[in-house]
Parts: structure tokens; C-alpha cells; sequence
């Protein structure tokens, strides 16, 4: 099969998946591969003594959260220790904002790709500011987590049953005509998940905890953000694996390296250094506050939303800074590095061209211009949370040693 | 005080207007001037005998659910004996979409400018297709709008008081950045809509008929357009009755003529006849169902919404039909024939620039250039609905009538 050939498949099953957020579980029930003391982190691999501040932060409010440790030197002697299996999300069909931090005992979003069999997990989204996935783990912090966990996420799980799942795909169509680019603005998909879901949050709960529940969603803002990963990552996923496809099917940063996948050269990661990101600071920050950029979001941009489809929310450029003529080039120039346009995803300011979709790593190395990234600013001190939002460009050195690794396996 | 003097006093009093939506009473209680046989309808007065189809089959369904006749013969002997008083809802602070009729028992949405001390009213929107405003009265017609009248509004009540009102002013800011023109393209400000009066269905009200309510406010769409009606006209009449100002404050149609008010010209209408619609037709209808353009949605307009902001939101341009460059253009030109630009409501793709604000007789007279109007398609025979979508354009002759009676009051 030609690369072109192999592109067009690895397209093809993409396009056809599905994303339905079908269930709400313990991760140690559903995710593959949890070991009692599983630590899963958004992307590439990456050892503790390599790990940024905040995702450390993050792993110390896990582990007080599972039991495991009361205090941050704990759960760093049980680091050094090796009694940590740390270990990359998407080795476990998983993905997480920010730091990603999924342990055993946390509930996480089962999103399905129904055309393809594939189950994807992430956990339940935060809010803004001081959140776990940002390295925050204080008593407010530990406490809005063990609700989540053991009251709020009964209730979805019940209200997801009593709706049979929540079609994913058809929201983030629908959002994209509405401003929404589904990664740093989640504005119209989130009221639309809240739309779909209200009714059987009423028939399946309790008033006071409906009430709670609605408030929660509505106010977080981005609840969908990490249903919507998931179900990313599902559809991608369906396009892994492809002999002789150069198509990227997975972006991703553990605030040390960012790491992109190839569906022709298996699980292998492509890595460089994670850049810093070229930003709008919330009130007291700045750059010298800032982490490099961590989390796997980025499969937003790799499924073609995010700044990919920037152009089709305009209003998200004075969150990460921009103005509406930036938001189309930046979708235009992402069309340069692209196999194909998505069917589904439509982005009316250009008159309904579908999405980029699918980076050809030989375009990116062939034409310079490598995947722009809407995200979030964490700051690089643990307990502190997002500073800010802004824009990154994935590193060359991804692409130039994940073609470079191309070439040499087709001279095999 | 100058034209452009008079003009500047007469935008600042709508732009600092605030519409919230603070109750639903019958008409009856808190429309002025609704006597026991009062029909208001839309657009300038217009009499029985020259009422379009659609207007006369609403005005039979207001009837027969008033209990005033059983059947359409009976209606039109009432109307032929002048039993009812009919009159232009804009003559009592009220407005409707379509046909836009009143009567005493109707429910309706009382609208506040808190600013400005003006309460407006607008009946219940009763969704898209086979409805009242649209001339529509079989027995299927009338059920709902009991339903709606007897058992939605209580509710609804209930859950405004309990608010203590919603801002719509605020929605319809946020849905500007969301896609929504909130003329024909509601989406995003429904949700919206519904995302703030959701908690407090749920808290006043029954499991079932909250469950009901939901499910009718979602799958009606566009529920939230008659109460940003009544608020657009609520801060446009703010600028009413401004000495020496050109400043139109009413767009009306009544599917015969289509009208005018402007702000130095007090309550004076300037009519020309109502034109047709270059329009998107529903299967199975053509433009020989078509009646002549009608309603008072035209607000939309009047206040920047509608075609006016149609840049902001492409995906209407698939309904009305167009392409994104003509929503562009359309907005250009609006600003062409505008006195100002709104300070509230802000157009993303050109840079968060206001919409077009205030049209200006002189600019329209000047450049020849009408207000273009996003509007439904009624069918001209009663009982059918709507069959379409599109655009039209206010007619000159209502504009060059407008600025000679101008110019005679300033020799005077």
C-alpha cells in the first residue's frame, strides 16, 4: 500500500468513529493495566525525578486522595521509593488534561467508539484555577475531589444509564457552528451537555443533589472538555496502527517532553523538550510563573479542533490572545499540514470547509510549519494552578525523528 | 439640539437599556389598553379585510381559544360586525413574531428596562412549523396552546419569581459570541436560556411538568426569540419620542404593509406594501405558498441583531441561504445606513467591532441601502405554518416617506 493510500485508510477509520460517553467507573474497574499502585500522567512517559512541579503536585494529591500518603514528603519517599508504577495514560487507552493524573480509585468519563469496539477513559473534569490536574492538592481541593468522586459521579453515572450515553460527536459538531473550538472554549458544548443530560439528572436524583450537580457543570464551564478528549482519543486511536501511514495520532505533554505517536510506526514516541507557551497571564502571573506546556488536550488539535479549527471561534482569541484574523490564518495554515478535512466537523466562517484533519508528518517537515496549540498555563510551582492560556507550536524535532524513523523502516 | 445631537441622546438611552425577563402574566393584567375584545396583532394597523391568510387563521385560533366562536365563519362575522377591536400590538408595549396576535387571556412575558422604567410584553414562542403565529388552529394547534397557557406559564412564573428574573440582555451578549444572530439563529441563546432557568424549574416545580418544560424549551428552539422581542423593543422605545432624531425605533410587518417609527416622528407609522421573501423553502413549498413578509421580528434588527449581525453567525446563512462571505457583506452594510455601533452586543469575526446600531433615515434615503431583514416564510394560505426561511429588504418607500415628513416638521 502507498503512504497515500495508507493515509486515506487510517482517515477513513477516524472518520467513521463514534464517540458516546456511555458510562461513569472506577478506574480500577475499567482502565487496563491498573495496578494497585497505578499512577497514570498525561503524555509521553517520564520518571519522577524528570516531573515538573505541578504534575508532582498533582501526584501528591492523588495519593492522599487513594490513602496512600498523608503529606508531599510521603508521597516523594514513595516515589524515590519505586513504589509508584507511573506510567504514560495512553498506554491504558486513557487521557488527561493538564497533568492527567488518573489513580485507582478515581472515577473516570467511558467514552466508546462504537464502530470500532474501542473504550476510552478519562476523569471527570475540575473547574478553572486551583484544580488537581494543575499540581493544587490543598483541603478545599481534596474535598471538591471526594465529592466528585463519591457524589457527584454516582449521580451521572445513573442520569448516563438513564439516557443510554450521550452522542459526543454530534455535540461537538453542533458547538464548532457555535464558537466553540473544544479546547480552550467549551462554552456552547458544555451547555449542550447540560441540555442533554438535565432531564435525567431529574428523573434519577434527589433534588438538592441535582441542583448541585447542574450548578457544578454549568459553572465549571468546560465539564465536556474531558468526555470530548476521550472520545478524541477513541476516534484516533481507531487510526493507529496503520502500516505505511504517516497520519499523527496522538499530541501530547508531561510539562517535560512532548511526545507525538505515528500510526505507521506503532506505540513509539516521538520526542523533543516541551516548549514554553506564548500566552495571556491571569492577574499576578507572568512568564517567570510559567510551566512548560503539559497535557494531552493537544488531541484536540490532533483530531482537528482546538486552533485547528480556530477560525470557527473567534472569541477564544481574547482568551489566549489573537484577534480574528489570526484565528484563520492559523486554521488556514494548519489545512498545509493536514491528509484531509474532517466530514463531520464543519467550520462555517470558511463556508462549511471541514476541519484539518490528520497531520502528515511530511508536510510538517516538508513545509516548516508544525500543529499551533490552544492551552491552558500551569504554574510551574506545585498548589498554585492555571495562571493563564495562550498558544504553542509543537516542537520540529517531534517530526524530524518520527520521519527520519519512517524512512528507515521503510528500508527495511 | 442637532440631528447628530439627537441622534447621539437617542442611542445612549438605548444602549444603557437593560431587558430582563421578569414575569408572564395574562395580557389582560398588565397589557395597557386590552379591552375584553382586544386583538392585537403585528406590524402597523391593519384592517380585517385587507389581513393576509396567515393573520386571519391566528386570529381564528385566538378566538375559538378565547371562546369567542367555534369556527372560522363565526370568527369572521365577529371581525365583519366589528366585535373585535383590533390594533397594533406596538400601540400597548407589545409585540409578536409572524401574525403576533394578542388577546386578553393569553399568557405573556413581561419584559423590564429597569434603566427606563418600560415594561413590554410578548406571548409564549410555541415552537417552529405548524403554530398560531403562523395562522394555524387545527385541534392539535389549540391543545398546545392550552397547555401552554394553563400549565407551562404557572411554571415558568414560579421559576422567574424564583430567579428573581433573567437577564437577557447578558444572554444575548454571550450568544453573540456563540453563533446566534438571535433573529433566526436562537440556538446558543436558548441553551443559555435554559442553562438559567433550569435550577430554578427544578425547585419549584413537580418531577413531571419540569421534566415537560425542559423538553418544550429545548426542542422548541427557539423559545428564548419572543422574550428578546420584547426586550429589544423595551430599550428601543427608551429611544422613542427623542425631538430632531432619525433614528428609526420600529421594523414591523404585518403581512400587507410593513411600517416604521421614528424617534423625532413620535407614534407615526410610514407604510409601504409588505414585499416578498428571496427565501429557502421547506420540502414541498414553493414561492407561489409565500405570503408577503410579516411580524414585528424585525426588532432584531431595529436594535443590530438579525441580518444586522449576521457575520457572527455563518450557520444561519445555511437556513436563510447564503454563504459566509454574503453574512459579511450583509453587515458591512448595515453599518452603512447606522447611526452607531453597540456597546454591548460585539461581532467577533471583525474584531469584536459592536453591531450596527441605530439605522439612520438620511444614510438610508442617501445610499439606497435598506435594512435587510432575516426573516421566516409564512404559507399565504391559513392553517399551514411556516414553509421556509430568508431574506428581505425594508422598502425604500417607508424610509423617502419617513425623511419628507421630517423635513416638513423641522420648517414648521
Amino acid at each position: 500500500m502507498s503512504i497515500n493510500e495508507a493515509n486515506k485508510k487510517c482517515l477513513e477509520k477516524i472518520q467513521e468513529s463514534t464517540a458516546i460517553w456511555s458510562d461513569i467507573r472506577p478506574a480500577k474497574d475499567v482502565v487496563p493495566g491498573m495496578s494497585e499502585r497505578t499512577v497514570l500522567h498525561a503524555g509521553p512517559p517520564v520518571a519522577w525525578n524528570q516531573m515538573c512541579g505541578p504534575m508532582r503536585g498533582s501526584i501528591i494529591g492523588a495519593c492522599i486522595f487513594e490513602g496512600w500518603a498523608s503529606n508531599p514528603e510521603e508521597v516523594a519517599q514513595l516515589a524515590e521509593n519505586g513504589e509508584l508504577e507511573f506510567d504514560s495514560s495512553h498506554h491504558h487507552h486513557a487521557i488527561g488534561p493538564m497533568s492527567g493524573i488518573i489513580t485507582p480509585s478515581m472515577e473516570v468519563n467511558v467514552v466508546t467508539n462504537t464502530v470500532h469496539g474501542i473504550e476510552t477513559y478519562a476523569t471527570l473534569y475540575m473547574g478553572i484555577g486551583k484544580v488537581l490536574r494543575h499540581g493544587a492538592f490543598d483541603d478545599e481541593v481534596m474535598a471538591k475531589l471526594r465529592w466528585m468522586n463519591y457524589e457527584l459521579a454516582p449521580l451521572l453515572r445513573n442520569a448516563l444509564h438513564h439516557a443510554g450515553g450521550i452522542d459526543l460527536k454530534n455535540i461537538v459538531t453542533q458547538a464548532l457552528q457555535m464558537g466553540d473550538e473544544l479546547h480552550n472554549r467549551n462554552k456552547a458544548s458544555n451547555a449542550l451537555l447540560l441540555t442533554a443530560l438535565v432531564q435525567h439528572l431529574i428523573s434519577v436524583g434527589e433534588q438538592s443533589e441535582v441542583l448541585k450537580a447542574i450548578d457544578f457543570i454549568d459553572k465549571a464551564g468546560h465539564f465536556i472538555l474531558n468526555t470530548v478528549m476521550a472520545g478524541s482519543k477513541g476516534m484516533l486511536d481507531a487510526g493507529a496502527h496503520i502500516k505505511d501511514s504517516t497520519i499523527v495520532t496522538a499530541i501530547a505533554r508531561n510539562g517535560y517532553e512532548t511526545g507525538i505517536r505515528v500510526s505507521g510506526l506503532g506505540d513509539k514516541w516521538f520526542t523533543a523538550p516541551a516548549p514554553m507557551i506564548d500566552g495571556v497571564y491571569f492577574p499576578g502571573f507572568g512568564p517567570e510563573d510559567a510551566n512548560p506546556d503539559m497535557g494531552d488536550s493537544a488531541i484536540a488539535e490532533t483530531i482537528g479542533l482546538g486552533s485547528f479549527s480556530m477560525v470557527g471561534a473567534p472569541a477564544v482569541v481574547e482568551y489566549i490572545g489573537g484577534t480574528a484574523q489570526f484565528a484563520l490564518e492559523t486554521t488556514l495554515k494548519m489545512y498545509e499540514i493536514t491528509a484531509g478535512e474532517h466530514e463531520t466537523y464543519k467550520l462555517p466562517p470558511i463556508n462549511f470547509r471541514g476541519a484539518p484533519l490528520g497531520v502528515d508528518i511530511r508536510k510538517v517537515v516538508e513545509t516548516g510549519i508544525t500543529p499551533i496549540i490552544n492551552t491552558g498555563i500551569a504554574c510551574r510551582r506545585p498548589g498554585i494552578g492555571q495562571i493563564g492560556a495562550g498558544l504553542t507550536a509543537t516542537p520540529m524535532a517531534c517530526f524530524t525523528a518520527a520521519l527520519e524513523a519512517f524512512a528507515c523502516r521503510k528500508e527495511k
